[in-house]
């Protein structure tokens, strides 16, 4: 079998090809009972005393490098430091592995590095330490970036994507399908009058502001495969349902109308400036209150509860209901 | 200006691209007064109580993805996890981000996350988080792979590229080339009736059974650059000059032969199962003795020392003595 694009972009083929080709071959997955390979969580720990350290890697190929609202840059720090601070960890450091194709203009690279920086120093996070490769120009399109984050997390405050409970509150931190549809509008050449951009951001603001405010119960940020992908990883790992209120999940009218016009659902897209929470029910207005206190948290909301049916379902404003299912890959391919 | 092939192949071209557009766009560089990227060393710390943390990150753009001795898969988690051991400590985990282009074979990915799988359990270390990504045909070839590793040291162990002391030993633990002669052997078509094999070995046994018979005072591994690289580092960044003797540094004769026939200095490719260290000069011989031990330690030898000088000075047999200068750039490009 030969490599796909879908073998990259979420969902289930991608699923399929991490389980067979790369989970089965790893033979050691996990250090001292820490959260390992096997839980395709957003992220991997390995305690050390009373305290876990936090790792999580990703490589970037987002097409193009230079979007509105963010970079690959921006995003290769964003989206390590959200999978750090998906876990619940105060994210530290991230290196930086760059490739970067010969005859790529210096000035760009200075750009990358400076929103990188940027992104960076929104949250405190060093960045200590990193690698550079070039390839000819005829082997590698561009740039990409792999970036691994590091943060710390006491044991007893390690978040999973894995442990909603019955009767939870699902909160989104914000508008959805904002990156993927911002990036397929560029793309396909239709966004000279839209104020449509990326998401991309660093949430670990979002995350200190709710954990401080209430019992986050599992959590995940919405990226390859976008909001339906999240939700419905974490009812599938937690063995509950869900039950979303359409019309209370937030979308931006630019976003809508842009999707209807290409046909890609933006709860399929990616995010890269979002969480999805599972908090417990009781809490729930103390911590959305808290995330909109947040620069990135103004369009935060309440959009559903945990069940203990086995689907992620989305009741409409007349009151049908459709089942919301794992996309089988991202609509948009190099998106991050 | 344009990135050029020498960018990214060690040696002072990559120095200065490295300092004025990456070092010089970072604004925090360590995290609690740890080892961070201003220090360029083989990875960063981040002191946790009395241990400190190791990270560091490496891409593999190796070409040809295959040769005798080894694969991408086996050069990814060596390569990581030698960096970490050359800070003095123990490798725990590494993470695993690959960028794969649409239509590679998946029996190829399968025989690669072998090859990693394999070099991780020769040392006990565990893959605990990845992020697989594709890209288009005509946009990347092959695959690449970005490893980082993480492993944990008591802080009055760390050790230091950069801390040479003057009438140090310097130990050189095998055969220096091999990995950069092997590989242009093989892409200049001479490597038909060659025995010439890359050295890539995970090289954590050679550096524990080291530390435990002695004081090491600054160690590296040759990688991109070679030894020649490696060794005016370690003195410049010391402070010092170093004398080798050249007949004491171990080369194979298939090694020296293919140099000859192409014109290329044996010390200035990379090496990835090697390492140079600097030790207390009463206790080369014992450490000496505990490398020879290992497997991958057969050749080691002691091939000079360090001195009050400030150039990196090498003793020829019959009496002459030259400089050795650090290299431009790797004369082998995408060797790691």
């Amino acid at each position: 079998m030969k490599i796909g694009m879908n073998h990259g972009a979420g969902g289930e083929v991608m699923e399929n090809l991490i389980k067979d080709t790369i989970l089965g071959n790893v033979t050691k997955k996990a250090v001292n009972d820490g959260i390992g390979l096997d839980s395709l969580d957003d992220g991997a720990t390995i305690p050390i005393g009373n305290q876990q350290i936090v790792i999580t890697t990703d490589g970037h190929t987002v097409n193009p490098l230079f979007f509105p609202g963010g970079d690959i840059g921006r995003i290769a720090a964003a989206g390590t430091i959200n999978d750090v601070s998906m876990m619940g960890a105060k994210p530290l450091a991230i290196t930086n592995s760059m490739i970067i194709q010969e005859g790529f203009p210096e000035e760009s690279l200075d750009t990358i590095m400076k929103s990188m920086d940027a992104c960076c120093q929104e949250v405190d996070v060093a960045i200590v330490a990193g690698d550079t490769k070039v390839m000819e120009s005829d082997k590698l399109d561009g740039i990409v970036i792999s970036t691994t984050g590091l943060g710390i997390v006491d044991t007893d405050k390690v978040i999973r994507d894995s442990t909603l409970e019955i009767g939870d509150k699902i909160i989104i931190t914000g508008t959805v399908g904002d990156h993927g549809l911002s990036l397929m509008s560029l793309r396909e050449g239709i966004n000279f009058e839209s104020t449509l951009q990326s998401d991309v951001a660093p949430m670990w603001g979002i995350v200190e502001k709710a954990t401080a405010a209430g019992e986050i119960h599992a959590m995940k940020d919405p990226t390859r495969g976008g909001f339906a992908n999240a939700i419905n990883e974490m009812a599938d790992k937690s063995g509950v349902g869900v039950l979303l209120q359409d019309d209370s999940i937030p979308i931006r009218d630019e976003v809508r109308g842009v999707s209807d016009m290409l046909g890609i659902d933006p709860y399929e897209v990616a995010n890269e400036g979002k969480v999805v929470m599972g908090v417990k029910a009781s809490d729930a207005e103390d911590i959305l209150k808290a995330i909109k206190k947040d620069k990135y948290g103004k369009n935060a909301a309440i959009i559903g509860e945990v069940t203990d049916d086995n689907h992620v379902l989305v009741e409409t404003p007349v009151g049908g209901v459709r089942i919301m299912e794992t996309p089988i890959a991202d609509p948009v391919p190099r998106v991050c």
